[in-house]
């Protein structure tokens, strides 16, 4: 065992704070890395403050996770010592059932390992990335293209692959009408790689805000939903909506702006229910849907494309003791567009 | 002007009783058909009765039409005099836009005219089947084939294409896992339609009364949703779920018994919202969606489908004086598995 400096939740009440945390001795499969930076998700939040369910505490979130590979066990293939790599939202899944033998490993029949707060397979809890030193097995680790700097590839690993994951599978492409529902972290990385995939893009905000940001970013157009009109107009307009926002919305409205055989992507997750008039989805064959994350092949297949097409999160860079008042901005939708840890401050 | 016997609703708040209503003269595109066999559609009692809206009255509802082509317009090409024919539950459409060009009338964008209760194209009221004759524009028209008799097949031309469109639109086959929640008029075709498509069926319905018929019509298993076992032993175990109930169900446990990538489809309208737990579509990327009948062409392909694999709707005949007790046994859910009109007795 190793310890190695981090930031963890002690209770799900606690502020954060610095501590060190365990990493298992390389297996030979393992890789350790130096983490360089660690995106802050709104995930975290709601992980370590047990929204989701009770957890294991000290927790140190962080699913969105770049470095530099600094050992390898002896059997690792994939990486050498130097290579510059991600780790995302899982760390480990039975690698043997149908959904992990076709590259879905989100829904693997003996369930995922999460980056951090579940139990590994060798009965450990995991924690995540906001810490020194992360050791991961080599198939959970991806390659960060060289043209991605670090910083702003972290928020690839969960905003970048969540955003990515439904337009594809929904073959989004230059024939698409495609809304995007908020500009936060997830949104602002859908609308560049719907663009980059050829659709027409729409931002789908509460206040026109951020217009200006979203249109560089490659919107077409920008409508405020506190506006009424924006649903009268906008009736039967999409071919898809993505909806990366976990704040209640009334689907009946936003259901109306599918054409026909639309469908609506949820990625965000409102704690309380939504109430579906299901008449709201026959009359024109829609649908409503969810998607988690995506499986590993596609994540480098993501970055991949990102870099190929000049993607990448617009971050601020913070030091570790700011994570406290970094979580209160981002539950204040105060952030443009998405906080990264430099790592090398988990040491201060 | 013709006037034709018929049975028709006064108002919304009263039974239906014997009158006569109007049907125009043939158009050069028309076909009178005489009328044999009318169906009983759970649709025809929500609307007569004002639950989907107000209506004008007298209303004669009626739109899974059987019977035989009396006459025909000078420039019909598509039906002869004689031909044994049908009509379900749409008369009219552009014929222009792009849903009517590909064949899904029923999403036409300048509003497909449901055969009651709808506005024509000629601004006038539309009547149903309830009645001794009917005239229809020839596109409307689908052939019956020589296989079906025309008193099981009436009820095709609604809940066999309800049944029908939404399981080839999922493309199952003999590698699908199909449970179809309700064992009523729409659930009967459904089982049959998914049978003879090669799934493997699973009736879910509230007890097992009706299991030996649900076997005999094709489903390899039955469930009752009255027990919370068959909730918790059927976790995952779908790839589609034909949902064919009006009543409100608890979404988050039948999302639960669907799995990775499954799909939901609603082809009955509750009239209140259902609440929606996205969290229950997001871990194993699930859908909800909704289906509505389906387009002419489509229709026809269905007919033609159930004649090559023997498939008709079982049916209890009756006289048109019978009408508003079987509208009371059908909400009672006290018919197997549909009530069919014969349509001799609207002149008695």
């Amino acid at each position: 065992m190793t310890r190695v400096n981090a930031y963890a939740a002690p209770s799900e009440a606690a502020p954060l704070e610095k501590t060190t945390i365990e990493r298992r001795e390389l297996g030979p499969h393992d890789v350790l890395i130096d983490v360089a930076f660690a995106g802050i998700c709104h995930s975290d939040i709601h992980t370590v403050r047990g929204d989701w369910g009770a957890r294991e505490y000290p927790l140190a979130p962080g699913h969105e996770i770049t470095g530099t590979v600094a050992a390898i066990g002896a059997e690792v293939t994939k990486h050498a010592v130097g290579d510059r790599v991600g780790v995302g939202c899982m760390v480990n899944s039975c690698g043997e059932c149908d959904q992990c033998r076709r590259g879905e490993e989100q829904f693997c029949r003996n369930g995922a390992v999460f980056t951090y707060g579940s139990v590994d397979r060798d009965g450990t809890i995991t924690q995540g990335g906001y810490s020194e030193k992360v050791v991961v097995t080599e198939g959970f680790v991806v390659r960060i293209p060289d043209a991605l700097a670090l910083d702003v590839a972290a928020p690839l690993l969960c905003a970048g692959i969540t955003t990515y994951s439904p337009l594809r599978h929904a073959e989004v492409g230059p024939d698409s009408r495609v809304a995007v529902v908020g500009l936060g972290g997830l949104g602002h990385m859908g609308v560049q790689i719907a663009h980059a995939l050829g659709a027409e893009v729409t931002v789908l905000s509460q206040t026109l805000s951020k217009k200006d940001d979203g249109l560089r970013l490659g919107a077409d157009h920008y409508y405020a939903t506190s506006d009424d009109d924006t649903f009268r107009s906008l009736r039967g307009s999409f071919d898809m909506i993505l909806n990366t926002v976990s704040a209640p919305i009334d689907l009946r409205s936003y259901l109306g702006m599918l054409d026909v055989d639309g469908a609506m992507v949820c990625v965000g997750m409102p704690s309380d229910a939504l109430p579906l008039f299901v008449g709201s989805l026959i009359g024109g064959r829609k649908s409503i849907s969810g998607s988690n994350i995506g499986g590993i092949r596609e994540t480098q297949e993501m970055l991949d494309f990102c870099a190929e097409k000049g993607i990448a999160a617009e971050i601020e860079v913070i030091p570790a003791s700011d994570i406290n008042a970094a979580y209160e901005r981002v539950l204040a939708s105060d952030v443009r567009y998405r906080f990264v840890i430099d790592a090398s401050t988990f040491a201060d």
